[in-house]
């Protein structure tokens, strides 16, 4: 039996100012600090141990995973920066406050686009300040592979092969995992291990800061999950994720 | 023409308590840990980007290391760690305050133990409880390679393989590589490099947390090097270096 961490990161800057992020690269807050050192003294309290660690290239996912790692006196653990496990790409819409964007367009419109498992939001121009394409940490990577939006559908086809190449092998070879990543790119893989319908996955709120534990059998099949942590806090972070995005 | 970024970690609490630390996995100080921010803010102030960091399984070099990435806003950058890396082994005087060992054996005893190539203090126990065969970083390793006391000479022994099989192929490659380490360690990379004497390399004192820049050719032979940074606080920091492990 194998068993897998995976951790949303705490609260973000544009968490707490109800913006959508996607790859746009902002920080934890005080808050989300605490979420994170938090959730590493739980996992040490809990007697975890782990042989390798898996983040995105964005900083709050980062800083998540290193404050927990420092917290459990782990600060020496391999880690692997994957651009696979980035937060959804949400297009025009980063940077936008979600009050404001509900007020605009209606709760429905943008609960489409937030929740929707195919409807993409509108696409960011190639030439927009906000696309990632001049970024040195996607410099590696061909131009069609950097979106310009995303859909959940999108998401989930881009951290698939994440998973199929790097997560699930070292799995398999007896690595012990951590894997500190975003609300949707942790959607993708829940989605696929617990097999997920599309119309179900979008209404999975993953809170934040919370570590979250998956037994898996021999062939990777769940076998059970469960968050570690104080329930009431787990409870109100799951709620606090489901009021985004509703006008204020 | 490559270039490659050496710093020895900030500060530590036993670099400022005057202890021997070695393989100990002591953290930084306040000072130390502004060393490790003001060393990236220099470095992303002189324009220098990476490809890839190279750090040990101590703490202190990898807060070193993670602070310096943060103030550079690059905190996706791949980091390996290396324990080959690590501070000299120091053996039995592991722990032991250096003023009180230098007035108990005499500043030449000490400074033979610290300075001279080929003598190594007094070895631990294999069952001190400071021994690092127990450690979960060093479980991968036979127990022949984890050492229980070094001299320079045998630091410089385990060091070179990390170069030779690591970081030249990777400059090869035209990765640009910031390395994050410690006094002794870099002292091998840079007797190395530069070819210096046993004896000559005992008494370079490399300051805490102070960028250093070797510019190297195409056979990776060092062209020139300097500190980044100002000059004042790097002189200050090699003369608190040297004055380290005499009698109070």
């Amino acid at each position: 039996m194998y068993k897998i961490v995976f951790m949303r990161h705490g609260e973000s800057t544009w968490n707490l100012s109800n913006r959508f992020t996607g790859w746009t690269d902002v920080d934890l807050t005080e808050k989300g600090v605490a979420e994170a050192s938090a959730a590493g003294q739980v996992l040490k309290a809990a007697g975890f141990t782990f042989d390798l660690a898996y983040t995105s290239v964005l900083k709050r996912a980062i800083r998540t995973l290193w404050l927990s790692l420092d917290a459990m006196d782990m600060m020496y653990l391999p880690i692997k920066h994957d651009w696979r496990l980035n937060e959804r790409h949400y297009g025009a819409l980063q940077g936008l406050d979600k009050g404001e964007t509900a007020a605009k367009y209606g709760d429905e419109q943008v609960l489409v686009w937030r929740r929707s498992y195919d409807t993409p939001p509108p696409p960011l121009a190639a030439d927009d300040a906000r696309a990632s394409s001049g970024d040195p940490r996607y410099a590696t990577l061909p131009q069609s592979a950097i979106p310009l939006t995303e859909c959940l559908k999108d998401t989930v086809a881009r951290v698939m092969p994440a998973w199929d190449e790097e997560i699930a092998p070292a799995i398999r070879a007896g690595k012990k995992i951590l894997i500190s990543a975003h609300g949707n790119s942790l959607r993708a893989l829940i989605k696929m291990l617990d097999g997920i319908s599309d119309d179900d996955i979008v209404g999975l709120n993953i809170p934040n800061g919370q570590p979250l534990v998956y037994e898996l059998d021999a062939d990777l099949k769940p076998i059970r999950h469960y968050y570690l942590g104080d329930a009431a806090a787990i409870a109100a972070a799951q709620a606090a994720v489901a009021n985004q995005g509703k006008a204020k």
